[in-house]
């Protein structure tokens, strides 16, 4: 038996321990075949039902309706902020792009090169402390679609809410996949790295509209085109094997939970333990992040001091509550506290962070 | 104990049995830490200690010279295919391409887009049968690379000598990757999917000298660019963790199988058995590639008729020698010993044609 920390790594991150069990079971030897399934032809019996079962999964346990196609690409969410603008811009068409962290930053920085752009509103003005109201966001005319990072992993944010916009809306979710229901008639694409609420890293979930995947005439490589994924069934080139694969085992576990509804409730009342821990410790925890726009997966907090900060993460260490430094950027502390994170990580995380505040007051 | 079965599939492919069996035993608890490797940020100290020690091992197993980035990247052979013009041409500079088979011609079409190109040998002429000698390439001015599939996975060619131009080399290794050492100093860049001789699905390793990743004022997105990987060492964005992790253990098998000089040995050795096996049946089974461009890691091979291959597949089945049909787009037999193909499965193979041959006079 396992003996399991707590992980509050930002990613990739903690995976539902019965994923990972069924996974180690069947490694070496896959259903008495005397192979592996990383040793599988992608176009064998075998794999083709691990990918098919996948994707009705996705389609499943998120609700995908059947005028969107689901892809399994690579190069993570990086490369998506490049194939967004490359499939989807062009002929006069202008990308919108809410900047509302470091996600957003690097998705804007990608599209650059393959469109014309702009910045529906900017979060640097306010530190990136939240996410826009709809009224505050400036649409040009013809903008193709509005950007949005729906979570940002490090800032602390999210959109509680989704904008309300006369185009449609491309999330990169990279940190909330399938931790929300979406509403599918308001979205053009959704995309996110698998490595946080989905499965190990190397893989990119894309979901897109049929028609948008189709709605392309500029001159680029194959790879890049979301018309030849969409065509092959993700099969143009070896897919992500072994993400694919443990992403079929993520997603029944999410769905014997409950699905995405349960998901979704699942985080509120587990960042609701951590933000409590925090507003009610006098000042003691602090989070730096607007009460409208706080994330229920990453929730980032400082201490009265840095140097009690390092004590704070040595001793978390000591107690198995690890990875709770926030990212390098920023500074201060965070718990990533994903789909697969027990409610009683978290549970422990509050109770030291109310020992800890006890016995160093500073 | 695992029975394994003798599998012949193009890829993804036979793994050292030791490589899956250390895997598994470490999966869900990596070196007791209480989680998977999977589950790790991929900058925390397990992780960059495993990512070292691949890097180090594709130095050493490979003699790759420090002049050279070793990259970890996404998108597989077919994503290269875009990003070598694209980093690399540009500048009225041009790329020379052979023309080769199936993947050569992946090579060309996902290249036009992003620079002039040119073919300098084409073998639909011969019907993909065979290599090109160094005196029919047709090089151009002002040409940047001669672009090379040194191994024709579909087709079954091979350069068995590189080709001597003035201008540097580029190739994709994908399905004879580390199976055959090369002259580093001819080379630009080489690259090539994981999955056949290296690991499993889902990574392209990408060896490209120093100045060369970083000669290029191109205006692309940063997943695109070597330099950007190169800079950071592939850790730019999160890397393709597992499949680093299995391609580690995959190279310290190499090595203690006696490195590169050691595959290509073997690979010569396996391959021998089998064309003799075919050249030796009294045109029972005939090789419809040219003798002096016969790849050692795919080996192609008709019947008869049509019906004969069929049954010779169905039989092979049953003998657990497996994956043996040929690729979808050519037909015939094809059997695939890559790396971790051992001897004796090889020979399984040969003696079960003899037999095969002698019971199905057709």
């Amino acid at each position: 038996m396992t003996e399991r920390v707590h992980n509050f790594s930002a990613g990739p991150c903690t995976l539902p321990l019965s994923a990972l069990e069924e996974a180690q079971a069947e490694f070496v030897d896959y259903q008495g075949a005397g192979m592996a399934l990383i040793e599988m032809s992608h176009r064998g019996k075998h794999f083709v039902a691990v990918y098919e079962e996948a994707i009705a999964l996705v389609r499943s346990v998120f609700g995908v309706p059947q005028d969107f196609d689901v892809l399994f690409l690579q190069g993570g969410a990086t490369l998506q902020f490049a194939m967004v603008p490359m499939n989807l811009l062009g002929d006069g068409r202008k990308g919108g792009y809410v900047n509302s962290g470091t996600w957003a930053k690097g998705a804007i920085a990608d599209a650059k090169p393959y469109g014309e752009i702009y910045t529906a509103w900017d979060g640097a003005d306010c530190g990136y402390s939240r996410m826009p109201q709809s009224a505050e966001l400036v649409m040009q005319s013809d903008t193709r679609y509005l950007h949005i990072t729906s979570n940002e992993t490090i800032g602390g944010i999210r959109f509680c809410e989704w904008p309300q916009v006369d185009v449609p809306l491309i999330a990169d979710m990279s940190s909330d996949y399938m931790a929300r229901p979406i509403p599918w008639d308001r979205f053009d694409l959704v995309y996110g790295g698998a490595q946080k609420n989905l499965g190990p890293a190397g893989m990119a979930l894309v979901i897109v509209r049929k028609n948008v995947a189709r709605d392309n005439n500029r001159d680029i490589a194959r790879y890049l085109r979301y018309d030849i994924h969409a065509d092959k069934d993700s099969m143009f080139n070896t897919p992500p094997v072994f993400p694919i694969y443990v992403l079929g085992k993520v997603l029944k576990w999410m769905q014997e939970q409950g699905g995405v509804e349960a998901m979704e409730s699942q985080a509120e009342e587990k960042a609701g333990i951590l933000y409590q821990a925090i507003d009610n410790s006098d000042g003691y925890y602090r989070c730096p992040v607007d009460a409208g726009s706080r994330s229920v997966m990453n929730v980032v907090f400082r201490l009265p001091t840095e140097e009690l900060e390092k004590a704070f993460l040595a001793e978390a260490d000591k107690a198995k509550l690890l990875n709770l430094k926030g990212h390098r950027s920023v500074g201060g502390c965070r718990a990533s506290i994903y789909n697969a994170m027990p409610r009683a990580g978290v549970q422990a995380l509050a109770d030291f962070m109310a020992t800890f505040r006890s016995s160093n007051r500073g």
